[in-house]
């Protein structure tokens, strides 16, 4: 059993770094804020007796040494970034609590005929750097490097330069390491574990993800002198697609969902018609055949709407993931471990994105995920128990100490 | 008459500080591009010969002696502050070709019983501080000074801290100044000139304004992980009163206009369903009982949108006036100056707010207006041609000199 006190005290410590406005946090990936929570991190390791490698992405891997000097490492770990209004544990959690299986199995002193490796990797939330799970992408060989170092926020600051400069580019080679398998511990971000009462989901698959962002093009007037029949309102014609996007998440409900997070219009002045809006719908389903459907659909309406307005659209897609099937092997350990550990469960197919999804594809991965209160996250009122957290963090542990002897 | 290729050359000028990225200007109130606006405007007086006053509220007043020292003087004048992506000649052509008056009457040695007082009033766009034509209203006494100076800009700086940081508070009380008469020459911003091919729009009445700013309040959420039925998406919500306010502008068509130009989501972040939108819709009107009901059907029509959806909202009125009928004297001059110069002339009711129409208040006051190219504003594309700007400049020339002589 883990210490779930200490894994306790190591997320508040932790969350104090980038404090939000509402109990939550701000620590966006490559900020200042960032930075010290990596050498945090760092510091707790190296306390751990754990060697710490850093690749070029950024993404962290603490080792503890195993028997067998021919053995793949098991990797085990999530994210430290967080949304800019974000939650303690959404990615935190599965760091912190891969921290504390080492910690565990110092004190326990067990040891693995595999190493075993705690992972931070870089930019998973993608809030800052389109798309979401950037590095782990670049692990898995789904993204370029150098075309992640291009990325750029909405200061137009590349990835790249904001890496080096809080200085945590690494020389290894992203994605040189190769995995016996990777274990992510994460909440749930959504409702079902605490309604059903279950202490433990068993992530058997991901849904897809697509993020078309589209800009709409209109004309700059005045939104006094400018007569009704001569408009052509970038803002409006926003307004319009953005009910068609609810409308075709419904279609397809309970199996699709659909919004747009990111909404901007310009020149955001209060006396001039919008002469461009742009902004990113998100779309998701566990089935591909129905976000192809979604995308196409969004793309003829758009059209449609738009034409009619006299109004421009552009739409390009700015993320992307596959729905996911997570290894057998690695599934069948967390269930395991929750059955030795009498802890209920039941499978979920994961609604977010996460590093495990990319992970997948180079090394049989799976997930395990502990409630989190009204399934809400991307909020600062994201909040967990600390029973939640010990229970997840302790079929981690056996799954992973399972998997590291075999 | 006055001197159109000086005037055009005095536009050409000032359009280079502050300058747009397409052509146009971004010289937003009280930053450091208008500071150095108005110091080439209060050269460029100097020059003239004419004494410069400057009041609480960064009013500029030209002065140019009349020959009764007991007369009080006529005003001319616009504003010197653009859009952030705005024309060359919105508020600009009205300053300038007062000074042009200016220099036309020293070339001319023209003496005039009343004195002069050539105007540059301060942040009349009411982008970055709202609402529009804050300073003229505050000379008008429709705003307290201190209201005024506690206006905030989007990055929480105050009016009166940035008027003061850019150097050009005055001493001078607001609104001491009486005047015989105020003129305001102005680009139309609308297509009515242009398409009936007049060289002058005279303006007998100005319409009304409503900036109602709502916010809607949701949850912050995950866009993948939290189900359809558990959403309280403020961006959707938003887009239905955008639809909504289009709809009520249009069943007053042609009577009334109404648009959002500053929308923001937060946290606006793509994998985040916005918890809140905050957006100012502009409705407009001649007829200040269609204002009244379009405010009460957005009131009632937002409340009910946001209740169906489990979103709250608050509305705020964040700027407004009244429809205005301008001085019939002053009108009289306008249209006698435009008939005795030749020039075709037709009357408008403006479509934009002005200073003129806050002035009308404390002062006889009246508009002179010239076509500008497809009626746009509000766009860095904005155009007029040096005949127009010509016209314009001599029917402000004659109309106050006549009203000076009287
Ligand atoms: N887990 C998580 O919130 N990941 C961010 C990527 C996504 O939007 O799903
Ligand atoms: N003329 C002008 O554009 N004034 C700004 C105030 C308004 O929006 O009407």
């Amino acid at each position: 059993q883990i210490d779930g006190a200490r894994l306790w005290d190591s997320l508040m410590e932790m969350a104090k770094i980038g404090p939000g406005v509402a109990g939550g946090n701000n620590r966006q990936t490559l900020t200042d804020a960032d930075a010290e929570g990596r050498a945090l991190f760092r510091d707790w390791c190296e306390a751990a007796g754990l060697t710490m490698g850093l690749d070029r992405m950024g993404n962290m891997f603490a080792r503890r040494e195993g028997t067998d000097p021919d053995a793949l490492p098991v990797y085990m770990g999530s994210h430290l970034d967080t949304q800019p209004t974000g939650g303690k544990y959404d990615g935190v959690l599965g760091v912190l609590g891969a921290l504390e299986v080492m910690r565990s199995l110092n004190d326990l002193r067990i040891r693995t005929r595999h190493p075993i490796v705690a992972v931070n990797f870089t930019n998973e939330e993608g809030t800052r750097f389109a798309p979401a799970m950037l590095s782990s992408g670049v692990f898995a060989g789904v993204h370029d490097e150098d075309w992640a170092y291009a990325r750029k926020d909405a200061r137009g600051l590349t990835f790249g330069d904001e890496l080096k400069r809080i200085g945590w580019q690494g020389d290894e080679e992203t994605g040189a390491r190769k995995m016996h398998a990777f274990f992510e511990l994460h909440i749930e971000q959504g409702p079902i574990l605490e309604a059903e009462g279950k202490d433990i989901g068993v992530v058997t698959h991901g849904q897809g993800l697509s993020w078309m962002q589209l800009t709409i093009t209109g004309r700059e007037a005045h939104t006094g002198s400018t007569p009704m029949p001569m408009r052509r309102d970038a803002g409006l014609g926003m307004a319009r697609v953005l009910d068609l996007v609810n409308e075709i998440a419904l279609s397809h409900a309970p199996d699709a969902v659909g919004a747009a997070g990111q909404i901007d219009v310009y020149p955001n002045s209060r006396n001039v018609i919008p002469g461009r809006a742009v902004f990113t719908v998100d779309f998701r389903s566990p089935d591909i055949n129905v976000i192809a459907d979604m995308e196409r659909r969004l793309d003829e309406g758009a059209r449609r709407i738009c034409a009619a307005m006299g109004l421009e659209v552009e739409m390009e897609k700015v993320g992307g993931f596959d729905p996911v099937a997570f290894d057998e092997g690695c599934v069948a350990a967390v269930r395991a471990a929750a059955d030795r550990l009498g802890l209920s469960h039941r499978n979920l197919v994961s609604g977010a994105g996460h590093d495990a999804c990319w992970i997948n594809r180079v090394a049989p991965a799976a997930m395990i995920m502990t409630p989190c209160k009204n399934g809400l996250s991307h909020n600062e009122a994201e909040e967990i128990s600390e029973s939640w957290a010990t229970a997840g963090a302790n079929v981690l542990f056996h799954a992973v100490v399972e998997t590291a002897q075999i």
